[in-house]
């Protein structure tokens, strides 16, 4: 196989070698794998010809961006090839007139971003990774972030796909026009996909202009019931804020410990919101907030100059710092975090989370989007100590239990792959079976991304 | 099966009677077939219960709603069952506070707005066909309508269905969180699956509050080109208007042939803008439409109450009137229209679908919402005359044709069903074959909906 991989990309591109393999054995979770080999790959014709040696060889493959993924979805479990995308990174068209342009996957987001914004426009799923993570991999996890109350998710900004199949047939999903209703949505079915059922090699995204202005303000309550009613008042009263996000008093003991200095009250609840669009309407969302806030028991405070809202965005910005720094010793893991509810149950959820970190001795800080219901947990944890890792998956069951018991999500936005497929049967019921039947149906060799969501 | 049928449902929900089918052998395209059985369920388990019925007897099973569609998709061509959901038009849940709504399929479209918007909400998918099709019908075309430029389609804005499979399973997608990233799609897989993978018994839909105030303006052109360029440069701006619609010469000639009292200069190309949201804005952006569309030396004219919107919006209104009026004895037939391309191409799409009428001796009206790319073509036949079919479809394949190759699609909101069946290859390539796939792994014996989109 090793030759026949060098006759595809030439013998710079492909390696067995150990130390080079072990760069690919992990992403940003705990989950490790081993690849066989590791390909560079330069066109979707080669991830074609690469994809064939695969199906021939009966051999998984894993396409990986940046892996800085937070559930193993990138990570070779079963071995075989790791496609390293990160080699096809360019931008091949740019048609401002069309709200579009065309990437390659392995473009880092935040440099999409930086062309994007020399012409006036932007791509605005926005994941916390941007500096690093790859617009292929946004679009495999079907992600998002903290400007997806507004802007929506990668869903919304993709309107068609290269995508290599497990046959090395190259198909062209969606197409240039806007909208369309031909057929059943391929779009939309790979992202998200986590690379199960092809290798995306292209993608067309729709592109936003950029917002006039901005504003950042920021409320705190006494109580997280009161910052919810907030939240959901100001979703309801036609505002569409850019992002809304919540802090509970988890959050915050953790960022004033972390820096004392922080100029955010001793309080239960704080939502943070920006705003945008002309300057007129901005104006308006912004008294518009303070006005719904104040009434739901909040204290508000709008930032007058870019130095405040940096200073009011510290606190969010300080919240994942916190987690770690406060805990010596230990590390971050990713468990139990990105869940989805209703926007109304969010208060629920917040003091549920308390309440289960508490019964298993547990200290867990939470925040999130909660304009679009998501919140994620930080729990940090000796990742040797197996005892400490028993609690974190009891965390993490009883934190499930009662999302899906609310109707809601896991994930929102990070996707399933190892470390969520357990859940994947009892999120889905009979409807996973679908998910398989399909799977099956596009890759009946299961040699794209085996293991992942399960399957 | 009359039998099996008749304990399902009772004997006053289900029927064989010949006049009674024939009600139910058409939509409101030129297709035609026959049913076997009409059933009238009243709740997903009924449908479960009827559907293991159809697969025991290997017979096709056909979901209908208004049958308002344009394609053929809800006409029983191969015989078997019909299921009218008209009985399954209730609105189960109503949770502003969540900006969500659930409802049964068989709802009338503009039934469900009155009863939004007393809440101050509405849901924006709007087809002109709002007064009588059913939500379900949207759903199962994935449309849209005029206002999709700004609120985007009906995917954008369903967040889980209950789906009863070819088996009598009845899985739920989706959920109540407002973004999911967990497993594939299944939500919108079916949203435009047009019944062949399952019939949705219930939705979970986005809502939208009301917008607080809307203006209408117009544009005239003496050349299509300046007014596609002004189209273009509104959106690039950052504006984005809740409707921008085209009308081109063979339109404007149209109309002011049925209504010669309409103040409608005789030019090339007008466009209709609505804009929304809050007055501040609203008349912020009308400035700056009038100013683009003037710098494209387009003649601006801003309704300055009800009655002169009533007016400019009349002659968009009038278009489909004018279509069969113009032609005595002939009706309009819903073919070669509904297709999307890129907005840049709009103006050169109009001129060759213009191109394309004369080249077969045929009178084609053309108007659409450019703000998506997406155009209708008019044409008004005698149906019962050979000849003039054959001319229809010479002219639907040169306009297809053109379409593709623009890299657009076919349809943009109205569905494949029948009529457009046969472009799926040519549109999809090997991306076709996916969708069987995907189709037979869900719906082996073929019995859901069989003949649409080719399946």
């Amino acid at each position: 196989m090793f030759e026949e991989l060098q006759a595809i990309v030439g013998p710079e591109r492909v390696t067995r070698d150990p130390g080079e393999l072990y760069c690919y054995s992990f992403d940003s979770s705990y989950v490790r794998g081993h690849a066989d080999y590791v390909v560079r790959p330069k066109s979707a014709e080669e991830v074609a010809e690469i994809v064939k040696v695969a199906t021939k060889y009966n051999t998984p493959i894993v396409a990986r961006g940046s892996a800085s993924g937070l559930t193993g979805g990138s990570v070779p479990v079963k071995g075989g090839i790791v496609l390293d995308m990160t080699g096809m990174n360019r931008i091949l068209e740019l048609e401002v007139e069309n709200l579009q342009a065309v990437i390659e996957p392995g473009i880092i987001h935040k440099e999409l971003n930086n062309e994007l914004i020399k012409h006036g426009f932007f791509f605005p799923p926005d994941p916390g990774s941007s500096d690093m993570c790859t617009v292929g991999g946004l679009i495999a996890n079907g992600g998002s972030g903290m400007h997806s109350v507004k802007y929506g998710t990668v869903k919304d900004y993709v309107l068609g796909l290269e995508v290599v199949l497990p046959s090395g047939d190259i198909i062209n999903t969606g197409c240039k026009a806007p909208k369309t209703s031909s057929g059943y949505d391929l779009t939309r079915l790979f992202i998200g996909s986590e690379g199960t059922l092809g290798i995306v090699t292209k993608a067309r995204l729709r592109i936003h202009p950029l917002p006039e202005t901005k504003s950042i303000m920021m409320a705190t309550f006494g109580r997280i019931e009161d910052a919810g009613r907030a939240a959901v008042s100001v979703l309801s009263s036609g505002v569409i804020p850019a992002a809304m996000e919540i802090m509970d008093g988890s959050a915050i003991k953790a960022v004033k410990e972390l820096d004392p200095t922080l100029e955010v009250p001793d309080v239960e609840a704080m939502l943070l919101f920006e705003v945008d669009g002309y300057r007129e309407s901005v104006t308006r969302e912004v008294g518009l907030i303070c006005t719904i806030c104040e009434q739901c028991g909040g204290t508000t405070r709008v930032a007058k100059n870019k130095n405040e809202e940096e200073r009011l965005w510290a606190a969010r910005r300080l919240v994942g710092v916190a987690i770690t720094k406060l805990n010596p010793g230990k590390v971050r893991v990713y468990e139990a975090e990105d869940i989805g509810v209703p926007i109304k149950d969010v208060p629920f959820m917040l003091k549920k989370i308390q309440e289960i970190g508490r019964k298993h001795g547990m200290s867990l800080v939470t925040y999130g989007h909660i304009g679009d219901g998501n919140l994620h947990t930080g729990i940090a944890i000796n990742p040797r100590d197996e005892a400490e890792w028993k609690r974190v998956h009891a965390v993490k069951d009883d934190i499930y239990d009662v999302v899906l018991s609310l109707g809601g999500t896991l994930p929102a936005e990070h996707g399933v792959g190892i470390i969520r497929a357990d859940y994947m049967a009892r999120a889905h019921g009979k409807g996973y079976e679908v998910m398989k039947s399909i799977k099956k149906a596009v890759d009946p060799q299961n040699i794209m991304n085996p293991g992942k969501m399960g399957m």
